[in-house]
């Protein structure tokens, strides 16, 4: 950046506002890395510059917009649309106060939106999550879920928190679109009417498979798959069938691959 | 583990061996966490109990392994087999001596294989990976190369390096059965008979093709896609149709959409 760049920026910021992050703000910020403390103030944190641009372009409500005078003049406008007093900070201050080893744009807190309810319109896809640990394959899914248009993503409660910086990160901003709900699987399952498709070592080469009927696809656990006490409520059994020798696939991957099959099935019917 | 259990494992690596890992032996395992002296040894490391056990099982040449007792004792046909003289270590130790935060298991050293010509056999599909950077992304699409069964995988010159310890560990054990060549593609390409189908964000879609012919895959940066200079030799550009609001797809999650579909098309003709 050239000198006359940064001075605009200083003298922009100075009129605008130029309020720094308070110490009790910055107390607050951290221990929105920890979930407890996000389930008690209902809010999280987004970090980074993509995913604080995707922020600013949904309708979630952001309670504060901590960033660097750079961010705040690239975006200007849509920060001015949306944040009634954002906090200016260092790239230093921000990454300190995030979970991102650094943080060179912005960070903001966000009001936790609503979940959808786990209810399927005619026609539409949705996920199913058994026991996904991982947080960052849990926003990898998220992501996928929203590349392929799945309407619902359900989590049982042993999933990995939604919230957690790690999964809002891996969603590459498709958090601002599909928040999954969570929910007692077996009460779930036990009243959905739409066909349910399980992803199994053993079931139905997907390959084979003929046109079907959108409804719920059940995705398991990264070692050990769906649990045991799901099986009565899968209707479809599927495989992806492999060629090689690897034993297995990612949950993510495999999550990607059974959504593309799906999707272009359904399309058929 | 209980008393017992401990006292055999010890009295098993006494008579065994009892050798322990030198200064010299630590310097020259951790100076192959760099990708320089790991070209000098013509050598690398892999680390975590299922990786090793995987190399255990191939053929791969290993010049050190160090292990803790619990390890030794549970894989000790396979480790008698293959290793004449391992090494006993304890977690803190192992892990000290490695990429991994914590590793309670075993680490090894071991010879460079040769990668495979890149030559396709009849009806056998290949991957082509132009500047893929990320070495989590990149042993990622091991496993899915190797997963479905591809022939081949050939690298630019760019991409990440296949024997840093983040790829190896991202293959889940797929490093033993697959060694990506390192070439350039434009010289590589310039010389191929077979289809060459390349993922664009504007190629076909692949949902809609019909039955195809083996050929190679290439695909992009995680960021920039293809580069142009290979346009000309790609025969067929593909795409993953979305139906949602995500941009894009992660690279490692397209190539296992891809590799999918081209496999399932290939099976019907």
């Amino acid at each position: 950046m050239n000198a006359q760049k940064n001075t605009r920026t200083i003298i922009f910021v100075a009129m605008r506002d130029g309020t720094m992050v308070s110490k009790s703000t910055a107390k607050f910020i951290r221990s929105l890395q920890i979930k407890k403390y996000r389930q008690k103030a209902q809010a999280f944190l987004v970090e980074g510059e993509k995913s604080v641009a995707e922020l600013l372009q949904s309708h979630l409500h952001i309670d504060k917009l901590v960033a660097a005078p750079e961010f705040i003049e690239k975006y200007g406008t849509m920060v001015n649309k949306k944040v009634a007093e954002p906090l200016e900070a260092s790239p230093a201050e921000i990454s300190s106060l995030g979970s991102f080893k650094t943080n060179e744009a912005a960070l903001a807190v966000v009001r936790m939106p609503d979940s959808k309810p786990a209810f399927l319109p005619e026609g539409r896809w949705g996920l199913i999550l058994d026991d996904v640990r991982n947080p960052g394959n849990l926003g990898t899914i998220i992501r996928i879920a929203d590349w392929y248009g799945f309407h619902s993503v359900i989590c049982s409660r042993t999933c990995a928190d939604f919230f957690n910086p790690k999964t809002i990160a891996a969603t590459m901003g498709s958090f601002s679109r599909i928040v999954p709900a969570y929910a007692s699987l077996p009460d779930l399952l036990g009243s959905v009417s739409v066909p349910v498709y399980g992803a199994y070592l053993e079931g139905q080469d997907i390959h084979k498979a003929q046109a079907l009927k959108p409804g719920w696809l059940v995705m398991g656990n990264e070692s050990t798959g769906i649990r045991d006490e799901l099986d009565p409520f899968i209707s479809q059994p599927i495989t992806i069938p492999g060629q090689g020798q690897a034993e297995s696939l990612n949950v993510a991957i495999a999550t990607a691959v059974l959504c593309d099959n799906l999707v272009r099935l359904s399309k058929e019917t």
